[in-house]
């Protein structure tokens, strides 16, 4: 059993809403377990197949829920095997604005006497289990309590991502129209991945806490469905902040093209209008630079200034018109 | 209790659809709801927390809901709480338009015996306090009829604010389609996120209206509910509005590229035109600014002149052919 | 009563499917309507409210349809007040190309003893009228068979509009691909306009029609069914072609751009290459305008005619070249 | 009746699966219809109205479904009027690639005695006909197998179309990537077109189809559902086919424009980049041509072939450089 | 029978999760059917339409089923013949990323008492068969095991096929966003296409594993519905997946177009840059090359030498210029 200290963070039994002193050995959980009184609590870190195995075998776990839990590559969505429910939500941070946001998975094994976390990447529940067990008279309810508390962890992670994932777009809108020669298309277009990943975490679990919430498991008991409820209400929003996130992003793809496209052809237009500028002096000057015997212009004493004067005036002349109608 | 004063607008009784005379306590009000005699319409502006928990603890309202009102982050809802109903809208108002529309949020708790409004910014009620006030047959119906007069001023502010969109959207095509140089890809971008925000503060709410309407609350009478299929109603006007504006931006940003680079092109091909006549004499000056003994033309009498001429009829021969195929 | 004489268009009592001779008052029709021999049937044109509470105080029409009728600003939509059935209809007219087309509004307020036509804007019935008046034996089934036939008519309408719109799109279609240097992005927007306004009459009723033909209303007697099925087919066939409408006009702006772009950037490598060419005999005639002491070229005989000929061969050259890839 | 002999393509009656010898004439078919004698399969072609309505009271068809049969502007449905179900159909045929699919229609009534088909434009039946008396023993069935005959000949029709354009769509694909310097815009366009008409052929009929399958319609027998369900499954391939056409064509669109503008401002960067490269001896060349008094180079004796070796040096440096970095 | 050898796979017997020794000519399977014994499973690969005649005789299959098994191009579906289940799925492989995904086509014919598997293209069984014989405990439930462990096969080669593209998809992103001169177009495009033709895979088995899963067929029973639950789950995430892959896709063509494009410009707007540069020299030079009498700097000592410092300086200030603005 030594090899799976490692992979456990917390395992305690919880009676009338109190947490029982003392740490418990993985068979002293079990055996809890089938006691009857209360039930226990136990949060694992990417346990390898073996570790899962055995825990599988205390907790009477379903094969193919334990094959997801070893994989962690599964769809956000709530499952009955027996009598044991299997919730598996993904947990979104954005550490680093440079590297974009990072999904981690939590499943949760959850009946009447157990609750069992399993945990890939980020994702610390040690703040819910402070907080649940702050609130005794709540946590006697049973593991529902948990497993709301976890959810509502998770799902408040995904409004702190929205909000971060906001501000960005909000930064990015400001480049694009910015008088700067900036080209955020990339930017824009990772903002976009950033936003996929979100709405692949947050649609899927909305359905399955929809279940839920409509009363499809036992396992969760009906005086709890208001605080579920609550949650999918929270995921609705984020939900409909990620797909207005979508809209804008194609619509700013689509803004940025014009711009950058505006400010290079001003540029253009510019040094074109430079070139047309300085195309009239030489061409006057060619003219003189001939070589026929019989140009009187060439033998005026003040011939040659009143030719550079000309030059300047008409060199003006069109840096003004060009200057009025824009394109300098 | 003093605390409170602040943040109640307006706190009244209403017996057989007429008003009480004088202001009420918040113990007063408790006791009057409590009494079963008509119904109070307690209105609050922005409570901090502790206020609402008094609230709460006077009228018995659920601690999720009090949650919901004090942050005011809420996706409009209609949700029932054991007898009492939270209605969540938001309220939109477009005081500017440089600065876009500005979302409120109103929270309505509401049964038969009370009536408590938590507005949070825009969103002033009074006038739809005098307007239930003045029609006390229809009040006497109790608090659906209030619920009733509010939302159907929220929506008709709904209304309102896409009025002034539909407005500002013409003025923005008008202007793609101008012949002006202007570029308003920005206003374009900005209107998109306008008519997001309205579209997010009206699409939830139809839903939660739709729930009212095919009668799925008791606290809502039945010989209400045509009044409520008719806030519907508006509802379904101003999403479908709302939806065409989504198509018409995002047809109006296409167009505008396509209209900015015809123009900026047409520049482009203007001054590209004028540098090309301007070649024509420097490459005539040119050849005749060679250094050859023998060439002849130098030493006609009229050569010079000749070559003028020549390079002036090209040029306007040019100038003439430009002008026909559109590039001047 | 005197003041009501110019709203009402026509106003008469069918029995056993024909007209009662006379014209009527609108206190006779009230009567008449009272009497349950036959139905009456009363044609408004654009009322003001008043001349509709009196209306509506003789027919005992619901406060909220009046209210609609009034505005004349409603989605379409088939709503049940009581007995009786309010249909609201948008009604579309294409008058003139120029102008795109126009939505009007027709209210039809029925039941099994009256039919009152509100109309806004364009969409004159007495053509409806006419037709239904004709057919004695199918108008003997009631106010329903008046229904249809206004339903009918209104639709066919819709089906014109949509036949116009499809020409104006194939015109459009031509300019996108012709070779003329045109840019019908606006009259590309413009469609869309049209087409989305054309949607949004269409869209809603279709709805609407399907409740009548689900048989929600037993103001609908069932051996009418079939003809309102007729309509509701009508209408989905103007809604497909609506949305291809829709697809096609996305689909044309964004080809639009590609012509527009292609065909301005064959004039600017026209320009360029023609400038290019011009660029060949200004070298030349440079180094040949040297005033190097040693310049043998420039003392023998025939210089000046080998290097004109020289200059003329390049340039041919380059207009050959220049033909052959398709850049002149 | 001579009249109808033009328009009336094959009349028999098929007892036991068996044709009957000998041509009918219409009241002949008429009464073979009411003796329960086996069914008559009538095929009639572009009917007029007064030739529809002699069939219509020799058939009992109803009203609506007879007006529908003149017309021929109908979408694709399946009704039932009383006994007589009425089938529409699209046809549709590609015969020519320049000039896109064909679409004809073909109604059909059909009951337990009889089978009329109404064809207008394209889509010939006689194929089909064969084809059913080759199998007497399927035929004994009735009148649905030769309804299931005719469908699923004619959405064998719709894949051989979605072939095509599939074959089409590809060439397109191909031109699109090619470096041949076209711009297949508006071969796209118009193969959007054809998908689109396609499409509205085929998307009405699956919903049609689906009817039958679910066994709404007791003229279909049972045991012939699984063949029903046959055509229902070749559709949605089509469908699926059909939708994966507007994607992909919407994609080449814009894959297009990208492809035809880098084509483009390769040209104009060649062009101008051999300008660039001119542009050097002209300025030397122009600086050696000055007229000042000292000018030491001018008197050197391999002066002018030193200037000339050094032009050819800049020149060719850059020649080299611009084809190093791809601008040439 | 000898001419069904070739196609047979591989034919066996199944008793109590144990196959039984020997290979079975096709008499002895169907009689091994009959005898109620466990069940066959017989593998096919690409037989022609007499084969699959004689086969359908031997277990009875239904007509169309077979007609679908020869001609192999249908849709994904799950189809009830009678007592026996007609499952169709695509199979997908991703050999070699210059070709594509390549797609096969395998019906699975099972019922209690045999399983056949009709093989057309890739799609390799004999390690599913492996595997299901190496666990006799499972494969004791019969045939439904097989129909699961095929499906989980085919499923996980859609999730393989799934990441291969993924890698892809970044390639061309890193591509698209680089600094080099790339134009990925083309490889976008047929990305498109590619996950097009796996979507069109994917989602009608969504919807065909959805009806097992519900328990719509009784040949798959009930204690096997969690293993179909799985493989659902499975074609969810990998439909997710493919649906995210098509919104990038879009996306990265638009960016494309804007980096394809401001990368050009870029180039485009250096060279104008330069030869604007050039034409000060030209112009200098022009002017004192003309041949007026009196031009006092031709006189100067140092003019020429000034003239050139003048140049030079004027350039270099040009050079520095251009710099800061980033057109160099």
């Amino acid at each position: 059993m030594a090899i799976l200290r490692g992979m456990i963070v917390d395992c305690a039994v919880y009676e009338h809403g109190k947490r029982r002193a003392g740490d418990l050995t993985l068979d002293q959980a079990g055996a809890a377990c089938r006691s009857n009184e209360g039930f226990v609590w136990l949060g694992l870190v990417e346990p390898s197949a073996e570790e899962l195995e055995s825990i599988a075998r205390e907790f009477h776990l379903h094969e193919l829920a334990v094959e997801d839990a070893v994989k962690a590559q599964q769809r956000p969505k709530v499952e009955l095997f027996g009598e044991t429910l299997l919730v598996v939500v993904k947990t979104v941070t954005h550490p680093d604005p440079a590297h974009g946001i990072e999904v981690g998975e939590l499943l949760v094994f959850v009946n009447a006497d157990f609750i069992i976390t399993v945990r890939h990447g980020d994702g610390e529940l040690s703040s819910v289990r402070e907080r649940v067990e702050s609130q005794p008279e709540r946590l006697a309810h049973g593991t529902g309590v948990v497993l709301y508390a976890i959810l509502d962890h998770v799902v408040d992670g995904y409004g702190d991502v929205a909000q971060t994932i906001d501000g960005e777009i909000q930064a990015v809108e400001r480049e694009v129209f910015s008088a700067e020669r900036t080209n955020p298309a990339e930017q824009i277009y990772k903002l976009e991945r950033e936003v996929l990943d979100l709405y692949r975490a947050v649609a899927p679990l909305l359905e399955a806490v929809d279940e839920i919430v409509e009363g499809r498991f036992d396992a969760i008991p009906k005086e709890l469905h208001e605080y579920f409820r609550d949650v999918h209400d929270h995921l609705r929003r984020v939900t409909g902040r990620v797909n207005g996130f979508r809209e804008l992003l194609s619509s700013a793809l689509q803004a940025n093209l014009t711009q950058v496209s505006v400010r290079q052809n001003e540029d253009m237009r510019k040094i074109s209008a430079w070139v047309a500028i300085a195309a009239v002096p030489t061409m006057v000057a060619g003219i003189y630079g001939m070589n026929f015997d019989h140009m009187p212009e060439l033998h005026w004493r003040y011939g040659y200034f009143t030719v550079l004067a000309l030059i300047a005036l008409v060199c003006f002349a069109l840096y003004r018109r060009f200057k009025r109608v824009g394109w300098l």
